[in-house]
């Protein structure tokens, strides 16, 4: 193992941005790469295997970027453990607009790269798998019910729950890709999501029912 | 709200186990009930709305059994509350025995009814989402690989893994329930279950497999 990974999993913290995830990432950057011309690979493996390693920061002060704290813990790692200035700062770009929240586009070809291959990982079942992760990692619900405890879709919850995050990030993932092999990825993808969010829904939905029913 | 209902609040302590969890094995238990006849409709409702409080303990302790401690925080509270001990012998029993794991069989209708309204809410998404919830409580990872490197589809998993529990748990519900009512909602399910494993298990494998190939 790499000196490189030995430092990305003694940063990694939760079960939805865990190692896996991050090898998961990096074999969906490859892939990428495999049908872009002129990425440099060396950058783009340093910026997979590292771009969550903020994610503890973020849980401890949820006002902080894990995008951001990444960024400057990962030039910093680099420069100290013998790497130019200017790989490290390269790395650093490509984690610091990583983040779909973010205001901020990627702007190198490996920045992009990464940006794509970590939404990928957002998409399909994997993705709601690991969105489920999430929420119980911060202690949030599945969804709300309204004033007649009927369960509401997501698009009008006032808590963040699973249905808002499917209905405000997770539906609207497949149109941002950046290259068109990680396009093609996730689109091959979002039917399982969408069946799965749809079953999870009308589940809840009809038990809401019965009780009113009585049957 | 009922005082049963605030006790039962103050004892819950995670995603995979809320209140909503709680409120939807009692509309399971309430349709069940509407197709059988002379269930106490009363010893149902408080033996639902307790049947996790001592999912905490299993938590700080994971050798303790939640059905039994449950049991027992039952009856002491029922008992010291007012109810009479018949009704709270007859609550603590259907909970001492609502868990899949347990060698000790449920012997009351309504204990019966309280099991497949329990399992029911581990079946279809549903029952995969509260497993990915509980998974992440516990930190355990969705899958495990082999030495080659390809995704593991739970049945030899060393760790206790998501498709672990899909394949040796939620994979083998669905013929185990006590009432036909019971036996219907979960087999109307059990494609979603399925469908989801198997979406999640080729995106997993496939995204190893990109690696190997490199493309």
């Amino acid at each position: 193992m790499s000196a490189i990974e030995q430092y990305m999993r003694h940063c990694m913290c939760d079960s939805a941005h865990d190692t896996q995830h991050v090898y998961r990432v990096r074999s969906y950057a490859m892939s990428i790469a495999a049908h872009e011309q002129g990425v440099d690979l060396e950058i783009l493996e340093a910026a997979c295997l590292l771009h969550d390693i903020g994610r503890a920061e973020q849980y401890a002060d949820p006002r902080a970027d894990h995008a951001i704290i990444g960024a400057i813990k990962a030039r910093a790692w680099l420069e100290a453990n013998g790497y130019e200035f200017e790989f490290a700062q390269a790395v650093a770009d490509c984690i610091c607009t990583h983040r779909f929240r973010s205001d901020t586009p990627p702007k190198s070809l490996e920045a992009k790269i990464l940006f794509d291959a970590d939404k990928l990982d957002a998409c399909g079942a994997m993705g709601m798998a690991r969105t489920l992760f999430y929420k119980a990692h911060v202690c949030l619900p599945l969804y709300m019910l309204d004033d007649s405890g009927a369960v509401l879709d997501g698009t009008a919850d006032s808590e963040d729950t699973f249905f808002r995050e499917y209905k405000f990030k997770l539906e609207k993932l497949y149109g941002r890709f950046y290259t068109w092999r990680g396009e093609e990825l996730a689109q091959g993808r979002r039917k399982a999501a969408k069946n799965f969010y749809e079953a999870l829904f009308r589940e809840a939905r009809e038990c809401h029912e019965m009780r009113d029913k009585g049957a």
